[in-house]
């Protein structure tokens, strides 16, 4: 038996393959023969006691959005699974306090003293861009129902850290703020498109060199639209955070002597819940307390 | 107008957000105030002239595998949709040469010459990430059919580098040597279990301490196995490279004075072809020339 | 004469050096044949808004220290030196706000808010450990007089980043927390081995496994030493710091009508100052406020 | 005695400082409340198989040359005490295998194999800096003699990877290029001051928007001066390698039964010697081929 398989290992040689050498005596060896292509691997662990930002951008959505027929300025088809995208990797991975979206990006904010994965950026940025990913496929359906997917789209990530609180909230501003002018241009524009007959290179022309009062004069005047009005999601982005809730449920209980008996029992549950607030002021952070750790630490 | 306008910007401030004082003036100001957070971002631009490996690897895909039933110890299903997201990886973004995969992981190899985002590792290793995680859902269905996706998966990926051709070629090895090595214990422990009749235990302990000729004489003395035999996929794992084809149409020719003629088209292509070939030894490499830079640059 | 420069150049071609080849019509072009090597250079910049400390470690101290006779367990003389060395550091490079010291070690750090080379880690590192190193030799001779320095040391440097007040004031106590504990067991060694007549390893085998407290006593109850009264210097390192001083200089000053009169002008001055303070209670912290930035930023 | 003790560490609390309070029952404890600040230091290991070059400049050495007097546009007191201080760096660290300076600056390879340091970047840049510049100042007196070193001098450094060999002899052309393009426009530009009577101005008036050739004309016909004659140091900068020498001693031998013999005992040294060669071509590499280590690895 030995013998035959001997002449296995022969015939395998013959292929001219080094791979039998390797192995014939120990594969434990022949491993540790290329094994110290790991050490090549550099570290990049991310400061600690600082804030990690995770920033997803889609890639080509100019193109992805017109290819599947987007709304214009804003699809809440898009917007809508962009959200439920980022839920789910809020679900699936640990320490992320809080995420903020608009158009075709998403924050993602993991607590400062996370020692998820190492606080490897690598790790961290792939699994939030591959979770990312894999849901706007997943659930596609629920925002486009027939509406078929084309191809598998594609978001880029980074990561960024932040030292203070004021740095992050300033970085959730900046964000904020580029959604309320990215908005209110988008408004502006397609409004001058849609209503006002415009081609897209008048309205570009008419609106260069605007200021945002401007704009909001336009809107106004010229189409009785206060932009005031408009809807939260598209003026502010959106937010998603933890909080509990009270989860009331009947259960049948059963009783000693007597039958079942029904039962309300109420458990606190952490969830996450989307929110279209104004995260520049400081109103939302002093409702929800508990995003922001401590300065002091 | 203006008047009624400026109410609006009054109400607003009445919600006690700062952001119609920001912008009250002009968008770009009040961007510009929190735009300091854009120099948080550090760089992380790859060494020139290094290959840029990029590897993934299924985030508990131990879990995954069981609750999609997948076949032991290969589940061809699930390899073939490995292959499939790899291939959209590849052509979905430029300077791949080379990728490699087996079992949960595929390594994806940029040429050393690669100035494809700028060579930012963050970008490189997202992008990838990403594409390949919404494909594995996107194509789903045709590598499992019916059976469902129960929910997104997740990959984590990391950037190496290797300086040199020998390197790169013996981190392609140690891939190939840990699939040998892993395939060659699995196919043993499931005949034990599914042939043998032995608990998963009584497999492992009965392989533990066992060198590769071991498991070779297991599998042939006992269950007749000549492990040289089983399926170069399976012993080898999956490389794609991108390969010149001869693609031959027909084409209907106007021609002058005549009518139409059939004519044959013959064009050279580039695609993605799949191998099952041994990647350690030189033949490989000698049959395509093309994927490695010289080491002389 | 053109004709003889051109015998010149071939003679230099003779050289077979390419020199006179790639600069032969331009100098420029050669270089930019070359200067691509400049981009293999990576970024290291500091992260924003974190304490950048530079610490500074003597080589092969112990050696040095016994080839150039210092004092057991404390030499004021080398103290002295490696305080200097760190006083021209602060002098010449800009905002360090404090810099602590003990045996052969120093830390400088730099304000959260510091611009200095860019925040470039590199430059911050080897401009300290240069400075540092040329005032060690150069000052030399004011701490040691005639004895000679026998060879050029070597200090090795890195660079540590702190997000917060809290972490940068636990580094510092960290390192006076290990300068206490180093003392402490280094006067107990060397009063047994210079007072008690021990020899090294008996003192060495006295002293293991004891703690703070016992160390303590052997100096109080055998040598009537009270730790207490020891040099504050040696119990605390050095702190440097910059303080405000008043500088009164006489001056004759020229009064119109009159001759010339004698006047005192004071002037407020930043000068380095030195400390043997506790820097891990918040006293210290208190009365130099301007030390540490706020977290608020 | 303990109770003595005792109100000593009470003592010590009244100075209000925690350290007792850390101290009073192990000083480990104490330590180890602090230590946690090691894991702010980030790894910053260079990449494998890649030549690490740490080059040095000088710090405001225009400044330093004027002030020390240095002749122009040469100074070979201050050449020479640049080589000096290198060859200190070679002699005293690991694994540099070739060094190559000019001017105010000075390369140093380490060979792409070194695990010197762990390869740790701050450690080698530091300990270069460090080692050249105390050794600076440490030899300023076998250069200059009597004529004080006014203040202790600074260098800054950097690290840089190159992968292949290539990438390696050309960041030295680089170098190399750079001097020669440099001293030509200086040895121009001083001669048309000291021997044209022109002033600094005129004299950069008149070689600006010059070639190469230009500048040896105006040497060669107004001045006479062959630029090929010039020093070659000058020309081509110092470079520093290590070579085998044989090294032969007289001794004197003790026989049997005789007296005793003159003997020449001959040992091969290492030892770093300087050349001003021309390193961009290949003939200096071909003479010294253990230089460079292959890019087959």
């Amino acid at each position: 038996m030995l013998r035959l398989l001997s002449v296995n290992f022969r015939g395998l040689a013959d292929h001219k393959t080094p791979l039998n050498l390797n192995f014939s005596t120990s594969s434990g060896m022949a491993k540790s023969k290329f094994e110290y292509v790991r050490n090549f691997e550099l570290d990049d662990t991310c400061l600690r006691n600082c804030y990690i930002v995770v920033r997803l951008d889609g890639r080509n959505f100019h193109k992805f959005s017109e290819q599947h027929n987007f709304m214009k300025p804003n699809d809440n088809r898009a917007l809508g699974l962009m959200s439920r995208s980022a839920r789910s990797v809020m679900e699936e991975l640990e320490d992320i306090t809080i995420a903020y979206g608009q158009s075709d990006e998403f924050s993602f904010v993991f607590k400062r003293s996370t020692t998820w994965f190492k606080r490897r950026a690598s790790k961290l940025m792939t699994h939030v861009t591959s979770q990312f990913s894999s849901s706007f496929v997943y659930y596609w359906k629920e925002y486009f129902g027939e509406q078929p997917l084309l191809y598998p789209p594609s978001f880029d990530g980074r990561v960024v850290l932040y030292p203070s609180n004021r740095n992050l909230r300033d970085y959730l501003s900046w964000r904020q703020a580029d959604c309320h002018i990215n908005n209110l241009y988008n408004t502006t524009f397609w409004t001058l498109v849609q209503k006002g007959g415009l081609t897209k290179i008048q309205a570009e022309e008419r609106l260069s060199g605007t200021q945002a009062a401007d704009k909001n004069e336009i809107l106004f005047s010229e189409f009785s639209i206060n932009y005031n009005d408009e809807s939260p999601m598209h003026k502010k982005g959106t937010t998603l955070i933890w909080e509990k809730v009270n989860e009331t449920t009947t259960k049948w209980i059963k009783k000693q002597d007597e039958g079942e008996t029904e039962m309300n029992v109420t458990r606190i549950r952490k969830q996450v819940t989307s929110h279209s607030s104004d995260i520049i002021g400081d109103q939302f952070w002093e409702e929800h307390p508990d995003i922001l750790e401590s300065d002091q630490c």
